[in-house]
């Protein structure tokens, strides 16, 4: 990997191009143009907001990320979508209804233009949608194809620099291994050959990586994680980041659950419940869907709390989580979590967490900080999953054989320690004990 | 500081000097002894129960901390106790109905045979208790060698090697800085006047730094902090650590506030209420002890959030804490908070955690680590303030001039940190390149 | 009906014939016991504990109801139970996980003497219990009459005057109508055939109706409803009830809609959520099983709400139930509601209700109490569908064409104005205008 | 009392006095212009769109008690206001908060005509506020004078057949018994020397009974009840109505409570805490506002639960109440209620309520429904307490002797029973045996 002088500076446009144009794109746009105008500020974006520490304490030196290392300027981001409905942005967001009016009336010129392309599609892969705005072709190849030759015109009719990809669309039904998933010659059979076993998201990401393009999984749909696209990024030397955004009720279990271990806190058991009423609620009311989002879930503990390291802690762990689809809560979402731990003696204490929470409002910083973090590591030759952006995941993907980190403040650490790397500053410890004594 | 091989080993037996029998110390004391006859594990004490990682994540090397570093035995531990009320242990804790009596049972013989020493006790520092097991003497100065006396008594009498004291009493009445704490000879000359800024904490902690006995301040009562007792702790190189058991809802705050730092999430309110029916909630319903704890309380949101660094974030952060008498739920105390967050383009968000806690049964185990880390640190050579203890602290003392760091989770990295530095093992950065990346 | 001095009085022994002697059966068994040693109150048994104002505010007559109507003493009950398990009620409260051990023991005698008789049980009405416990019999006629002798052999044995039965068992699969249902002929028929249609509750309904025995179906199932077993009563002149005893969070519900619905405040959204750990949920994770539970626990806010009556505040009501069977809550029952209400020009406001429940100790007061209605209402001349003691039942039977009242208020002021008439006492119309003006 | 065809008719324009035009207020008003224009409906008020059964249930007869008593019309109300500052109704709303703008804009030439007089007001009554539009006078009679004279004034100009005035401003200072309250002698006395016993709220409910004006108490401050003012009511033959018009939390105990005490659930304890933001939190920071407030918040539940009449159950109830200013909350207001109670045996259940709750949303129909029924008790000759009206008050006066009704199910009963019996309808009890028995 590159570091300081040696990466690459992030000149000229980054275009980004989003699989979806829903809640959480025109959410993440609308927000983007907001604060170009500068009517808001990127709150909930560690990319633009946060500081680093450098050096001791003593030193007061604590830039603002985005002035210490070289990312991308919001100005210089440039968009292309693809949906399965034919709606601009403007339309989109106020469908959404994330967003109020008032606000969006402010950037109309600028959401208006942008319409999606037509997406690639199936409803065999998310039951309960029905796109009417989708892409024809003989086969998936064929569809493949016509993405790319999308993207090859948007970079050469904008003069664009660089690309990313997210994928910002719904969650796909569980999809399991498949012997055509393992190598590249036989995933291009399968696309050719119309191969159940190949879903939208992973054409998605065929079509970017081909490209050398950076791929963002933002659902917990399977693409990155088969060999043969796993094998294709290493060859582009292109990164990649999955998956599924770290919102809502995730976020919280993993602020809490290393809380519970640091203090080495028994949990007996852990029930989840979220109610929400917008078309994500729709899609994970299906029954497919929903298992492709719970194996997401339930593997957040496991990780965090190490349930081989102490078994007399965490072995009885029960765990469940519910999705329950309620539209009175319209886009926003709801959580409730019943917690319950022990301490000394075997006692028992119970939490109860209630989230009124915004899925998109949290998921758009995200996507943010990913596309300019991402093009960075591109930038600094590195390539392959990216450990170092398990902050901003869900279920973070690794490389073989190493566990997910996914406990929130260790994720902060690695990432924030790979920048001071990056930039040859040193890793900071927290040991602190110069302060105090002679050392 | 010594390091590794030079550490003075852990031989003997270890004197630990309990100032209140009440429902901590109880818990702790018999807590201690159920472990010893391996009716219990040591639920949430990181010294017992914690592992270390050592090394690489490959290297697979994290032995329990207790197997890492020289810690005192559980079984090498003796007991003395001050009380204002005569009740040994075993009546003590069934007074204080934390544990069920079918435990405290099996443990009889051993807690009747803890019986408290009369206490050194004011009500003009603690208001709504009145003791009936009160130390008598011409002035401060007085009380303060009686308590010398009983301590030199009982080290000789059990062969005691090293001593360790704890405050595990009551939150006293607020007290402002006042001249006579500023040096050792206006104190003791106030000691001997029986000055009314020096409470009962005051003479105890006065006591132990006399005798060289590293002292831990379980309550927000103002006692290590004041300028004589700081210069005797170096003077006499005494280790020190306070103030306030970190347990409940504060825990949680430590715990929750730094996630939402992490993801850059602003914070514009923060009310927290809690309901308690002990002694304790009695104590505090006093407005004066109330402030004491209040203090303590309130201060942690502040340096976790660094309000002047993220100003669009969390200065406008209104915290409220509330402590209510309610009697009907006895020794247990539940918390209330609220939380109102917001994140992208402003948009509010809200959190609500109801804690149903045993505040003993989070103390004691903490009770426990801190004693065998402070002990740990006497015979490395640290004396004064350990901020790598922090994290066992409401509200941790600094050297002058450093802010507290109350996150925590750096809390807890400086904690593991410091072990590892002692034993000469690699720090932890969490950077985690090399698997992923030639560097 | 017969009034006052007509009502034949409550001599002798009532025997209690108990379906299961599971948590619910043993928790009310050991309560009487307990009661009756004096050991405890009777809480939360209306017929026990509550008064009944008779004439003018001002006239000061409020007996106790116990002491207003001629009920059986408790002294009079004398217990039969029937479960698939062979344990006795000692073993069986153990089991359950109910009640302390140091209650239970100083009831031993009196549970150790309570062994219940084989029941009539197949797994394929309740799919995830496996009695071992179990009548043979030929076909389903022939247990019923095993049922038949049972009863009246006990009733011989024990001196018993008049006899209650009570279904206190599990949740059985959701059944449909079947013409077999139709009529008595037709039913007999049926239980002769082992007609699927017919449930093990069914049979125990018929065993008791024929003896002319009241039955109270404690459980959602369908029994007492179908054509053949409501004429049987009918004919028999026999009192029944149902269904299913009102607990938790439906008990809540009939509580806070009344209130919603008594301001004129809409509802458009209501999702309640349940965690239990017991046998019971382990059952109701069966989905047949907790359609039949669905079905019940849906129709209350209906029928309190009249959505047809006031569309423009209840039309759009969304209500989702949901039951989860969670290991870590044991016998104790967890309940989260959230509801979203609107008020003047459509604002709207959120309440959310977390009930830290006790299933079967809300449970044993009404079964106590019902058994001791109904006989009443026997004794009364009252037969078929006992309406006035809606206020205990979760989903309360109606005379056909009659929709039930869920209101738990109006079914409070049913109840006692029907035992105000019973006695010939004046009915009570809350109108009190002759306190403030001459009339 | 008057029935039926002796009624005097709701002929010509109702005038409406309030006191007061901030957030209930303007809410009030806004509402009754935005159903005059067809924009909403009249959500929350019972006398717009509750229905009222009369006969029996097989009858079918429900009209809606506007269509059943003779009610004035919306069309017929006409407003003055008084406030402490000048803004008129449109500038107040926007102020307030509870409404949005774009609502707003919609009726803002009816909110602009509503420009509010000077106040009678006294920063010595309402510690926390500091008006600028004040009238000045050189006693409180001669104030007074000024409100009779103002109010005249309106009558004549605007055509006014009939009046009703209601205090929907802020909570005042608690006031003792003072002589000066015995006669209207004294009182007047009082008046015309400035006595500081005599509060704003005073001045001007005389000047309303002064004009036969029936007045109506909407915060808990001392006015009607004191004897000069009652006897004055007595004597102009006026009705009147207090105090504190029930909203938030004490709806919620109101309807809650009862179904504990109808189901013998004992309670030990009960805490509510309150977080509110707006002028009415800033108000009751203050504790001499706090406890006039209080007094009126913990009444409740004593005479619901009839701690005398059920000690088993109720004795030792533990009541605890707390308002906390909190400015994140803005207008809108949320409760935490965690309530203890026991059952069978006397084992212990918790069940916590939040309510995000909009005060002044809930206080608005309120509002309109008693000055509707206010009128129309005037025009059927009632004058004095109106106990009738409990239903819609915190803290409902009653004759002197008699205890309040707090249960909102009897004060339902006990409103519509009254409506029925004003037109010689049947009252209802709820009997209904007549549906399943031969009576």
């Amino acid at each position: 990997m590159l570091r300081a002088e040696e990466i690459k500076p992030a000149d000229g446009k980054l275009g980004v191009l989003l699989v979806g144009l829903g809640a959480v794109s025109t959410t993440f746009v609308a927000g983007v143009e907001a604060i170009k105008k500068g009517i808001s500020e990127p709150i909930g974006s560690v990319s633009q907001m946060a500081t680093i520490r450098l050096g001791k304490r003593t030193e007061n030196r604590s830039p603002l990320i985005k002035d210490f290392v070289p990312l991308a300027k919001l100005e210089d981001l440039e968009f292309l979508a693809w949906d399965i409905f034919s709606s601009d942005a403007y339309e989109a967001a106020l469908k959404a209804g994330v967003l109020e009016k008032e606000l969006l009336d402010k950037i109309e010129p600028e959401l208006r233009g942008l319409k999606p392309r037509k997406a690639v599609f199936s409803s065999d892969y998310v039951k309960k949608l029905h796109g009417t705005h989708v892409k024809q072709g003989a086969n998936k190849l064929e569809l493949a194809q016509q993405l790319i030759d999308e993207i090859q015109q948007f970079k050469a009719e904008h003069g664009i620099n660089r690309l990313v990809m997210a994928w910002a669309a719904s969650t796909e039904v569980y999809l399991e291994y498949n012997p055509i998933h393992d190598s590249l010659e036989s995933f291009e059979t399968g696309l050719l050959e119309n191969h159940p076993s190949i879903s939208p998201s992973m054409i998605y990401a065929y079509a970017a990586l081909k490209l050398g393009i950076p791929f963002l999984n933002g659902a917990p749909n399977l693409n990155l994680e088969i060999p043969a696209l796993r094998k294709l990024a290493e060859e582009m030397r292109v990164p990649v980041g999955g998956k599924d955004f770290k919102t809502g009720q995730t976020l919280m279990k993993t602020i809490v659950a290393p809380g519970f271990k640091a203090r080495m806190l028994g949990v007996n058991g852990w029930f989840s419940t979220n109610i929400l009423g917008n078309r994500d609620g729709e899609v994970l009311d299906d029954p497919e869907s929903f298992k492709t989002k719970e194996v997401s879930k339930l593997s957040v503990l496991e990780t965090i709390l190490e349930q081989e390291k102490y078994p007399q802690l965490y072995k009885d762990l029960y765990h469940k989580v519910r999705i329950n689809y309620y539209p009175p809560r319209g886009d926003n979402k709801e959580s409730w979590d019943n917690i319950d731990i022990f301490g000394w003696l075997g006692y028992p204490m119970q939490i109860k967490i209630n989230f009124l929470c915004r899925d998109s409002i949290l998921a758009a910083p995200v996507l943010l900080d990913l596309i300019l973090f991402i093009d960075l590591a591109q930038r600094c030759g590195m390539h392959g999953v990216q450990e170092w952006l398990s902050f901003f995941w869900k279920s973070p993907m690794t490389a073989p054989g190493l566990y997910p980190e996914n406990d929130l403040f260790i994720q902060q650490t690695k990432l924030k320690n790979t920048l001071r790397y990056m930039m040859k500053e040193d890793l900071i410890t927290h040991l602190g004990l110069e302060y105090y004594h002679e050392m």
